[in-house]
């Protein structure tokens, strides 16, 4: 029987993307898209808002507001309109700026969404995209949404870039590129490895899933003459980790492991900084890529793009991502409420 | 009237699988590709027994040994065989080894192919790989054949990647990733978008080229929260750029910039570090991309790929870069002939 929960998007930053997509994912449900069941945390008002600029009607279903207090399901099905758990913003939403002002509201939306999740009222949470630089100044105390996930979950995220069997893993995430290789540690690279390998079991039912490691280096190293990471930290991390009965493999070039020839030969990639995973994964599927954190105890997906803030209210947002992140989400909490795993 | 020069290839790590591409071109050209001619500058006992080790039977026709004494053109078809000039190795090639014992040889054809190309006998230069270790050892005093280029050539060399319309220059090449910040100034990001502009006016016809340039940090530095260099070098540089009338235009976070919709906004990228730009051309083609150099007075292809040697006369290479390392460099000295520029 398919579980009747929805699942929990916090609408992130109200002047960008993020109400334009919740709309279009209404819209396009109604024209026969298969999405899964979703309810919006966040404020009513903007959604409403928003929903009027892009020429679109959908009935505005308040299923709950401020802190959940009992672990009732929301029931609510796409069909009936846009399913709101309201999170008043505390100022109006200016569709294109991201305001110190909202942040509160916003950030009272991501607490609500995880606190859903973390009752088992929300099958999984799907973040959209939140303005940094506009919660820091709020007084949000975290980068992005891994960290905050992190505090509050009392846990080590991985994060994990999915296109369709495409998996592409991030030893270090959003740090200076001349801060990389200080953070490549064989500690490190068996940490994410031995927890990768965890995901993998656990959310997609890979065992002894086959990782590929990226080297740090052009040519990876090239036997040393272009870098000594690979020598010196990659390689004696992986010895470990084959040590230990994970099916990790490499340093290899990081140029060489997108094309999809080589994608047939492993289940994930552990990439060691942001564009080295990122530009392989949105080089091989711009639009449709999705983001999930691997290691904490809900179900935890994302869009993999920001918050457009110039494109807002105006209908040309590409609403693919997030609806992989639905799916995703949607996917692996079936998983999970089936009690698989691999192990 | 088409040339009727030939094309000049130098055969490079004799162990590797560049007689194998030889040999598999004058193959493939018998069974109806359309490969532009060119003869092989090396050593003619290791094509002869490669060819066999490959099942193939090619006329070995010598056209030339030594150092060029003249300018009389080579006169030679692909269809009469494979023409070779001849370079003696001065010890046996071992398939599937790089020695240190032929590189002296394979130093010595390298430089015969660029006489040949410099006296204009031949159209241009094709150069196969070569193991650089082997060649250090040996003797060699450059990294590659790119910093061998520029001291032979007196000129600086930009390296520029091609698959089709897509084209990426490099900032910095063959050099530790932990060392790519501190190279990269705001001297370097104007002297490289300059020359490359010029490189595509003068090789492409492009004048005014739109240069999309990569940001160094993920996302392109976030404002500054994720690294200064795109507001304290890049910046800088291309607003003087501008005011000097190159079209270049960032920085652009570099995952950003390789799927099909972003490519169509620009005539070429500079990229920041060598895996910036070749994870994003190999993952868009893997097999068909190309490599050249701008700014030598001498046209200058080269595959993409290395020597190869574990599957060296195997019949398993994929001779698709040297194949378009063939037509690129017959198409920029037709161009060079007819002496259009942009300019």
């Amino acid at each position: 029987m398919r579980d009747a929960r929805p699942l929990a998007v916090s609408l992130g930053e109200p002047g960008g993307v993020g109400p334009d997509l919740a709309v279009m994912a209404w819209r396009d449900h109604k024209n026969g898209a298969d999405l899964p069941d979703f309810i919006i945390v966040g404020d009513a008002d903007t959604l409403a808002a928003r929903a009027k600029m892009l020429g679109e009607s959908p009935s505005i279903v308040i299923v709950g507001e401020g802190k959940p207090e009992n672990t009732t399901p929301p029931e609510h099905k796409l069909g009936d309109g846009l399913g709101v758990w309201h999170c008043p913003l505390g100022a109006e939403a200016k569709v294109g700026v991201a305001q110190v002002e909202t942040g509160g509201g916003v950030v009272d939306s991501l607490e609500t969404a995880l606190a859903l999740a973390t009752a088992k009222t929300a099958r999984g949470l799907v973040t959209l995209p939140i303005h940094k630089e506009a919660l820091l100044k709020s007084g949000f105390r975290w980068a992005g949404h891994t960290g905050w996930l992190e505090a509050r979950c009392n846990c080590k995220a991985l994060m994990l870039f999915v296109s369709g069997d495409l998996r592409v893993a991030l030893l270090t995430i959003h740090i200076p590129l001349a801060e990389v290789a200080a953070n490549v540690t064989e500690a490190a690279v068996v940490s994410a490895c031995e927890r990768l390998a965890r995901g993998l079991a656990d959310d997609f039912g890979i065992s002894a899933a086959r990782i590929a490691v990226a080297g740090l280096n052009p040519h990876a190293g090239e036997g040393g003459a272009l870098g000594r990471e690979e020598i010196d930290i990659i390689a004696p991390a992986l010895e470990s980790l084959r040590a230990r009965g994970v099916a990790a493999s490499g340093p290899f070039p990081a140029d060489t492991l997108f094309h999809e020839d080589a994608r047939a030969q492993y289940d994930a990639v552990l990439a060691m900084y942001h564009d080295q995973a990122l530009i392989g994964l949105k080089t091989a599927d711009f639009w449709g890529a999705t983001q999930m954190s691997l290691g904490l105890p809900i179900v935890r997906t994302s869009p993999d793009h920001g918050t457009a803030l110039d494109i807002a209210g105006g209908g040309t947002a590409r609403p693919e991502s997030f609806y992989a992140s639905l799916r995703l989400a949607d996917a692996l909490a079936a998983r999970r409420a089936r009690g698989e795993g691999a192990r």
